[in-house]
C-alpha cells in the first residue's frame, strides 16, 4: 500500500502538481518530449477507439468524449477523417485535426459518429465510401456509439434497424423512417450500440462508456480528472424544461449559426 | 408576431429539421457554401472573442466555451495560436486549428485562456511574446477568461493580483503566490475577470457569460441549443464528492495521460 501510494504521489508530482508548479516557480521542463499523435499510439494501446470527423460536425460532439476517452489506460482515441488534416466544424468556428484517414483504419474497439449540421450529415450518408467504412469497422466493433444527430447517420447505415436510440431532441422524428425507436433519454444503449442526445450529451456517454470499458472506479476518477461537476447557470437543457418558445429561439441561435 | 414565427419557423425549417430531414430523404444542399474561417468572420462580427491555443493544451477547455459562444448571434469565435494550424492537445489524441496568429489580433472583446499539462502552461508563461499578448489584448477586452489552469497562466501575467479565482482543484494552491485568492467555485468573477474551474468548468461559465454579453434568454436558449442537461452516471466531479483514493487516481489518470 506504501508503495502504491508513492507511485501515486510521483505521478501526481511529476506531472500534475510539479508541472503547474512549474508554472509559478519557472522549474518545469516543457517541450522536452517530441509529440506523440494518436495514429502512433495506436500500435502499443490494447483499446483503439476512433472518432470520425467530417465537414460540419459539431465540434463538442468529437470533443466531448474525446476528453473522456483519452484519459483511459492503454487507450488510443483516433480523430479519422477523409482526408488527414483540418476538418471544419459547423459554425466556421473553429476546426479539428484528423490525424488517420479512413481507409488506413481496418479496426477500432469502438467507433464514435458525432453530430453535425444537416449538411454536413447529409453529406456523410451521400457519400458512399464513408457509409461502407461505418459498417465495415462497425462490424467488428465492441460499441458503436454516436451523439447527437450522428445517431441518424447509423440509422441511414441500416445499424439501429429495431433498436431504441436517441439524437438532438429537434430531430427526434427522424430515427423512426430507418427502423430506429427514440426514445428521450441522455443516452440509450440497444445491444452494442450507445447513441447520446445532443452535444453536450457526449460527456455523460462517454463516461458511461468508460465504466463499461473499465470499471466504475475508473470512470469515477476520470469524472473527477475532468472535474465534471455540472453547474449550469439555468435549467433549460432539454425542451420540456425549456419550453416552446426558448425551443423556437434555440433553433434560430442553431441555424443562425451554422454555415 | 405573427411575422416573427414565420422567420423563426422558416429558420428551423432550413437549417436544422430541413437539414436533418435531408439526412433521411436525401434531398439537402451539402457543400453548396464555401467554408467560412473565423478569420473572414471577424470583420463582419460586433463581438470578438478570442481563444489562445497551445501546445499541450486540455482541448476541452477551448472547445466547451467555443460551442457555446460561437452560437451567439453576430459574434465571431476565433482559436489563436502562435502560429497557424495544428496546436496539438496535452494527450496527443487531438488537436485543433489556429486561424489566426496572436501579432495578428490586435483587439478582442473577450480573451479566453485554456488550460493544459504543466509543460504546456510553463511553456506558455516562459514565452515572453505571448505573455505581452495577452497582457496587451487585455488591457481592452470586456471580459477576461479562463479556463482550468489558465488562470495561472493570467495570473503569472500579473493580472489577477487581489482578486478572488478558481482554477483547476489540483492546483489550488498555486494562485496565492500571485497575489490570487482561491475560491473553490465552479466559476469566479472578479470585476471583468472570469476564471473557471476545471476542464468541463468552462460550459458552465460560457453559459454564465452568454448571458452577461446578451441576455438570460438567449444564454437559456443557448443552453437547449447545446442540450446541456447534464446527466452523469457518476456524482464524483469535485476532489470533496470524491474523496482522496479518487483523487489519486484521477491524478494518476492525468499523469499517464499526458504528453
Amino acid at each position: 500500500m506504501r508503495g502504491r501510494r508513492q507511485v501515486l504521489r510521483a505521478a501526481v508530482a511529476g506531472a500534475v502538481a510539479a508541472g503547474a508548479t512549474a508554472v509559478t516557480a519557472g522549474t518545469g521542463t516543457a517541450g522536452a518530449a517530441a509529440g506523440s499523435g494518436a495514429g502512433e499510439r495506436g500500435g502499443r494501446a490494447r483499446r483503439r477507439i476512433g472518432i470520425l470527423l467530417y465537414d460540419r460536425m459539431t465540434l463538442l460532439d468529437a470533443v466531448g468524449p474525446a476528453e473522456v476517452l483519452s484519459r483511459l489506460p492503454d487507450t488510443s482515441v483516433s480523430l479519422i477523417g477523409r482526408r488527414r488534416g483540418e476538418v471544419r466544424g459547423d459554425t466556421g468556428h473553429g476546426a479539428l485535426v484528423a490525424d488517420l484517414r479512413t481507409e488506413d483504419v481496418d479496426r477500432l474497439d469502438v467507433l464514435l459518429v458525432p453530430g453535425g449540421s444537416g449538411a454536413g450529415a447529409t453529406a456523410v450518408v451521400r457519400h458512399e465510401p464513408t457509409m461502407r467504412w461505418i459498417r465495415h469497422i462497425d462490424a467488428r466493433t465492441t460499441w458503436t456509439t454516436s451523439v447527437c444527430t450522428g445517431s441518424l447517420i447509423l440509422a441511414h447505415a441500416g445499424l439501429l434497424r429495431g433498436r431504441e436510440a436517441t439524437t438532438y431532441w429537434s430531430a427526434k422524428d427522424l430515427l423512426a423512417p430507418h427502423g430506429a425507436v427514440y426514445v428521450p433519454r441522455r443516452w440509450v444503449r440497444s445491444g452494442k450500440y450507445v447513441t447520446a442526445a445532443g452535444v453536450s450529451a457526449g460527456i455523460d456517454m462517454g463516461l458511461w462508456l468508460t465504466a463499461a470499458l473499465t470499471d466504475d472506479t475508473t470512470a469515477q476518477a476520470v469524472q473527477l480528472a475532468l472535474e465534471y461537476d455540472p453547474q449550469p447557470p439555468f435549467d433549460t437543457g432539454s425542451p420540456d424544461k425549456a419550453g416552446p418558445e426558448l425551443q423556437r429561439l434555440a433553433l434560430e441561435l442553431v441555424a443562425r449559426s451554422q454555415r
